[in-house]
């Protein structure tokens, strides 16, 4: 792998899928405060759909890490995202939008939560990892695109700044740096076996913008 | 179980052992801020062996909760507990007792700690809740018994206040709402199972003050 790390050889390899999504016109619409109201309702309602799944994966992140310092960080998310920013965001964002909490699952909604399952239920870090990594990578990824000043809906301005700033930016590079020192010692076969769970959930995720674009 | 909830279903099934550690000498020794010094290094010491299991423990049940409104109180918990107090607490108490933070663990230590990974593999969040419930619950017995003034060493009035006050009440509360909930429909196999959980943690916070008291 040379000089590269295992994070960046990962995301190299899903390319050009990975661009895709972080350039993805969705996305775009949502920096630039295009996206329609009916067009966020729909993203943003299948999008709640994973609050669960993700917070579950990273509980199974704390329980499966192999350090005690790396379980601190996921524990500190944890009490941030799980109870208070995303979920107030979500509620405060559908009611704006007349959108629900429970709708019927896309079929790609559906797919990334089994993944999210999967991967939760393994009990292997590095795969839970992997998947945590991709989704905040990604969305790190679209969001530092966007430009000041930021939209005036807070529809669009708080969900960019999410997934944007120091504290966002440092969680990602938790992340990175987790798949980095773990890949390190890697041999081929599970080198691989992180990146097909990886490549899945890039995948997703243009599926997922792809589905919210109609 | 007639009007009895499952949580006191529980603990009625572990008399006498229960309230032998509620009224443990090495509890009480704490409450009256007798305890002395080397012992409650050699405590505190082997009580922080457990910090790591536990937070990934707490990790499981966040995991492996059946809902989402049952993740929260876990994610909650373990972004103070893992990140701030009882870590800032465990240093600042082992530096003024002289102790360390890396000690070999006491056989009952060790035990205990087996059984929380144990418990932590198996994903079966009525048995992860089980020996959560009773490590809080049990230090909640011995901790409410404290007498105002508490004492004045700050090694044993800070560990009495962290399981004590309202904060606490209610997550202990919590935790046996959980088994309530959950054990409610419980046929007697699956009941027998979690009490033989229950148990096993019972008997080991008691050997634990046993080994405590030396």
């Amino acid at each position: 792998m040379s000089e590269q790390t295992f994070s960046e050889w990962l995301r190299q390899q899903c390319e050009p899928e990975w661009t895709a999504v972080v350039t993805h016109p969705f996305a775009t619409a949502i920096i630039e405060g295009t996206a329609a109201g009916d067009a966020m309702r729909r993203y943003l309602e299948q999008d709640f759909q994973f609050v669960d799944s993700f917070t579950a994966l990273l509980g199974a992140a704390v329980a499966a890490a192999d350090t005690f310092e790396a379980r601190v960080p996921y524990g500190t998310f944890l009490g941030q995202v799980a109870t208070t920013e995303e979920k107030t965001y979500f509620h405060r964002a559908l009611a704006e939008l007349g959108g629900r909490t429970e709708v019927p699952l896309e079929p790609v909604t559906a797919a990334f939560r089994e993944l999210m399952d999967e991967v939760r239920r393994s009990q292997d870090y590095l795969l839970i990892a992997a998947v945590l990594c991709v989704a905040e990578w990604c969305y790190l990824g679209w969001a530092s695109r966007a430009a000041e000043p930021l939209p005036e809906s807070f529809v669009h301005r708080e969900w960019i700044e999410l997934h944007e700033g120091a504290e966002f930016r440092a969680w990602v590079a938790f992340l990175r740096g987790e798949l980095d020192r773990l890949g390190a010692g890697l041999g081929e076969e599970r080198r691989r076996e992180v990146l097909g769970v990886f490549r899945r959930a890039v995948e997703l995720e243009r599926a997922f913008f792809d589905m919210a674009a109609g």
